[in-house]
């Protein structure tokens, strides 16, 4: 039983700080490390990309849509083509960071507005497959399991990690149920620990309606963010521990289940 | 007898055009390419790269200051190492874009306020020369024969391409003369070309004060953004090749001059 | 029989030049100087109001979306109040120039997106007329004859310069025909002459379909920033004072129609 | 016995806090609001702005160099008559969020390295006095007693507010200790209370030389983004009415000291 923990890092600005990625470095086992278009600095990303090494956190790009105001939350109409190469160039830079600690980078993880409009569009989620391979085929896109990114990116030859948020409530098709639904966001610790392990060892999960669902996770999103952030990240990884599964970075999981 | 010829390329900038890339290209065979801090934006570097990549120019990223407004042509004040991660940033955003068209990066040149605070300044170059050697020290770093800058990056182990300014007067000591000289720029077309030819043939030029100086160039320096610069490109290509001297890429003169 | 002529002006950034101001200026009555979101920077907004007042041309503030590469032509998701907030921000940098050099704001004209999103979107509309009326309701807002924005402006009791496009044809509800339907952009400079004087003296246009319609207009666009922009400004200005029709700022068309 | 309080505000960006407005704002009298070029965003600003308006506080722009990433504080070489364009710009915007809110600006002061150079540098000093003066010249400027701005400012019939900053050291002729001296940052609050005091009855300092020097004062300069500042801020509020000093906006405090 594996599973990766990612935390979206280095989403500090200039003299502005945001979460406590020194901390939370030590219990999460990727980080998927922002860009410089919705949030970071070259010094930022720089820090951030040694700390993970250091740490031995695997690397990620975490591209968004150049909107610093907005925090990469906001949709932007694109001209054709743009959003690959508003990829490239940020997956670019984060590289190079990586290279420059000796490093690689492990995965890409979409941010923000961008994240959620590649896995529902799919002339959005085709430039995204575009920039990642083109760059480097290896890399692992991040996405959620079922969406329309995650298949053209399959289709394509990437390696995808499926990603699943603990502390959010899913619909019978497996995908997210809406922030606007109640019981969308889940408050109780106990439950999410629970959730989270069976999810793990069964691949099942409660669905907001009571059925028990299929659904197959790689990596579990963290926040970090959020006050009481790390705190609730080790508490989740220790509960993972005491139920015997190992927590590691995603090109461990992802060597683990698919034979490539 | 052989020399580069690079140019300042992907200037432009979103619905803002600058300088004529297309035809340009055919006349160079360097490209330094803007790599969005001082001008570019991904679209544009894409193009550009795609542009030089099928003309079979070197492909050479061209990091400046984050300062649209001012070009990059404004000495900025910088915390220590925030070159070097700045530097970082643009390389590798560049080297993304070359990696997608199936090319990689032959040199890379720093632009405007940032060119000439590395030629002179110590902690400058220094920065400059750890940002390319951390990334890539395959790269070629170019800059002024006898700066601080081609000093240091030869210490280093990094190949350095000498550039000279066919249109500029230089002090005896081989360095530019300044701006505010009289007869710093020569517009007599001439006189650039026959400077050129000497220079290329026996390392000799002719210094402001009219002493014969030795100055050993690898690559000349076209400016692409002022009215008629193409045809003085094409003009000055024209008289390389009637003399006898091949215009080629700085990878090949550099390998023809070095045993490395 | 009276008309303005209004032009986008002041969209140069930095290095980047663009349109012709200086030679435009003498044709036009009401400039709409960008405000430096999605072109424009202080240096340019300072130049062109200068050039404004000395030319007797009305000065209008420009405000677009943060987007300057994409020149404030694509749409932004905002969170409520935002757009509102960027309009005083934007509005309010460019009448602290028009004070500057001892004048005032004329008139307010929201650009590219933001104006399309304005005429159909009631609550962008609304935050368009809180922002002009909350820091000045003397200010005319400038917009389409019958749209969304137009009605909730005068419900506010601000002053409406109703907008016409010389070269794009209209559907028969006085609406513009989008540029997808082909006929919506007219070529023929004569064609556009007679369209001109037409509805200028008898409020009458043909509309694509063929049909007259009733359509009124305080002020015609002319685009700046295409091939020959400043000669067709001139011949339409020529053409429309050959037929005893007075070119004059709004304020003053304004104050004609309307009985305030 | 008077005396303002002023403190920088409004440097939260998008998503990015930074000090406690909310609860700051009740102690001082004078708040210096960001105007979105080294931080603050619109969102942010109208929010401050109305906030000080609510407070009774007094509303002054405090625009800087265009530099989010280095928060203001780096030199940026500009040309000749940029940063009087930059000036006019930032106070612009920012009068527009008072007038919306029914208010209007009291004071400007320039942020970060712009107060530094325009203290010091006569080139500098002018273009903000010119600033200031053609859009506003009743605004009052806030700067160091004895300084190039302060002079240039009152020669031009400017009003200044002579700014002293509590915990740091002077030197004998009036001017600021630089940080780099030992002592220059006074730690120990009683010694920071006593000082106050003093400077408000007597119109005295001690220099850090020991010596007792004459220096005049307005308003004192609070710091808002440290940890405890608000508490601070309250401490010394109290202690100046325990005084007998009364507290009150820069504006009041010029109206009672020179009769204009």
């Amino acid at each position: 039983m594996y599973i990766d923990l990612n935390c979206d890092m280095g989403e500090s600005f200039g003299a502005w700080r945001m979460g406590d990625d020194e901390r939370m470095m030590a219990h999460i086992t990727s980080a998927n490390i922002a860009c410089g278009f919705h949030a970071g600095d070259p010094m930022v990303m720089q820090k951030t990309v040694r700390l993970a090494v250091e740490t031995g956190v695997g690397v990620g790009a975490h591209p968004g849509f150049p909107d610093l105001v907005g925090f990469g939350r906001r949709n932007l109409q694109t001209s054709p083509g743009e959003i690959k190469a508003m990829m490239i160039y940020q997956i670019g830079a984060l590289a190079a960071f990586a290279q420059a600690e000796g490093a690689r980078i492990q995965h890409v993880k979409p941010h923000g507005a961008l994240y959620n409009m590649a896995a529902d569009n799919e002339a959005v989620a085709d430039e995204v497959v575009q920039a990642v391979y083109s760059v480097n085929p290896e890399w692992i896109l991040v996405t959620q399991p079922g969406c329309v990114l995650a298949e053209l990116a399959e289709r394509k030859g990437l390696r995808v990690a499926r990603e699943v948020f603990p502390d959010r409530a899913y619909l019978e098709n497996g995908r997210l149920a809406p922030r606007s639904m109640s019981g969308a966001v889940i408050h109780d610790l106990d439950t999410v620990k629970s959730r989270i392990v069976r999810l793990v060892q069964e691949g099942v999960m409660e669905a907001i309606t009571g059925k028990s669902i299929s659904l197959q996770a790689d990596t579990l999103c963290i926040h970090g963010d959020t006050p009481g952030a790390v705190d609730l990240a080790a508490l989740i990884r220790r509960e993972l521990m005491q139920n015997g599964i190992v927590v590691m970075p995603m090109e461990g999981i992802l060597k683990g289940k698919t034979p490539s």
